[in-house]
């Protein structure tokens, strides 16, 4: 259990984390800021709130865990700006889709001793946004990646495993690096790809995508995500999903290739390739 | 309501056909001929069948609506076998993905006066295959393409529609050709997307999928789909899906092209772009 919980700029991430933890009795007191005046008038009174605090650094003066749950763009500013201000040892953590650039800032950032930066990743979310729509299941028995840095104190890494995994979460320890190479694959490619599929399709009849089956539907769905968002993450990330894209261009080449040439046993065998994949999944 | 269905070759469609029929009172009699002598006996006793021919042309002699529901590489050869011997004004249709090369060769056919092939689609399935599986609910809301020709008569294509409107289906009636189009690009090219996105996935770990959130389940979903299945797809309707990979191509590559330049502005616009054609889907 956390003494002091502090959850910076709560969105639908940052709230849920509040809400779980309080549900589950992690935190034993829950301090929220938000940069607008307006949210944090409407935070207080949530039954997941003990505090509200008016600045970054207030909000963390006593918390032996920090949230940082602001967009991708703006959690390095954070967490400079709140670094000094920390309690020795305390953890500071986020819940950004990109880990490198965040923890490679976060290390240069001086800090009270036995303080550190550990970056989260939840693999959860919604197709709404806001703090209003947090829920306290949010992650249950999703991934939530923990990406601690090669001098992480290890009792430091254990404590935030154990708030993930109290939270119902599966964590999955990895380098910032191989974190980022892993979620351009599962995460910024397929998002790469529906966005350029809904795209060809929508320079075609916009009539049509009324006659597709459910296919095209779950096929394009998160091509429907929030643009502001995943234009962060590809700035953040745009090595490793560079590299990602490459290679399913490739693919995809190939595909097009084999079957101008009617090449049969080569579209056969890239078919049986991706559904041998695809039935791997764990149900 | 049909006189006299005959279904021939029933998997999950031709058996959906025949079971809905039967539950909604479409059809009078039903008879059924399958190519195999213990696929036959087991359709005996089933309640939507009330006769189980050994020939093809048996089982359409006195039928007032034949549908072939083999699978599409084999729908033309049963056409070319049954056409001759059918009912004076019969109707023939079938339920395969590709349209063109179906309804043009059907053409050639000589039937007896007042027959005449029909092509239809309707864009239901499921993962499972085989008639054990069929579900009279299958085309419910279901969109069922209808393919006359030119000089298809107006009261066969009146009673081919209202067949499937009272199985359930939504009819949309489009030249062959502009089916074939059609398709390539909602339901032939997601596949292909699909299909590529889980090879390129499946050249790297393995063990990454288990870390995916839904939305790499979704747009990989159908790459489970039946490949032999898909294979026969490919090749009838290979330059119409040509055409379709070739502007995915194109759209996929300047997504790539825009990342490596971190033109964030033409990201964005690409992503705001999809993510209008997808809020346009109706729910």
């Amino acid at each position: 259990m956390i003494k002091h919980l502090a959850i910076l700029a709560p969105g639908l991430l940052g709230s849920s984390v509040a809400r779980a933890a309080r549900e589950r009795g992690q935190a034993g007191r829950i301090t929220v800021w938000a940069r607008r005046p307006e949210v944090r008038e409407a935070l207080r009174g949530q039954p997941w709130v003990d505090a509200v605090a008016e600045t970054p650094i207030a909000a963390v003066a006593e918390a032996s865990l920090v949230v940082l749950a602001a967009p991708v763009d703006r959690i390095i500013a954070l967490d400079q700006e709140i670094a000094p201000g920390l309690a020795a040892g305390a953890i500071v953590t986020d819940v950004g889709s990109v880990k490198g650039p965040i923890c490679a800032a976060a290390a240069q950032h001086p800090r009270p001793p036995g303080a550190c930066f550990i970056g989260s990743h939840p693999m959860a979310g919604s197709e709404k946004t806001g703090w209003e729509h947090g829920l306290s299941g949010l992650f249950e028995q999703r991934v939530c990646f923990v990406t601690p840095a090669e001098n992480t104190p290890g009792a430091a890494l254990l404590l935030l495993e154990n708030f993930w995994r109290a939270l119902g979460a599966k964590v999955v320890v990895a380098a910032p690096a191989k974190h980022d190479e892993i979620v351009a694959h599962i995460s910024h490619l397929p998002q790469a790809v529906a966005t350029s599929l809904a795209c060809t399709l929508g320079n075609q009849d916009g009539d049509w995508r009324h006659l597709a089956g459910n296919g095209l539907r779950d096929t394009t769905r998160i091509a429907a995500g929030d643009a502001t968002m995943w234009v962060e993450i590809f700035q953040q990330n745009r090595d490793a999903v560079l590299q990602a894209l490459t290679r399913q261009e490739e693919e995809f080449s190939a595909f097009r290739l084999a079957l101008e040439r009617s090449d049969w046993a080569a579209i056969r065998a890239r078919l049986e390739r991706g559904k041998a994949w695809r039935d791997g999944f764990r149900t």
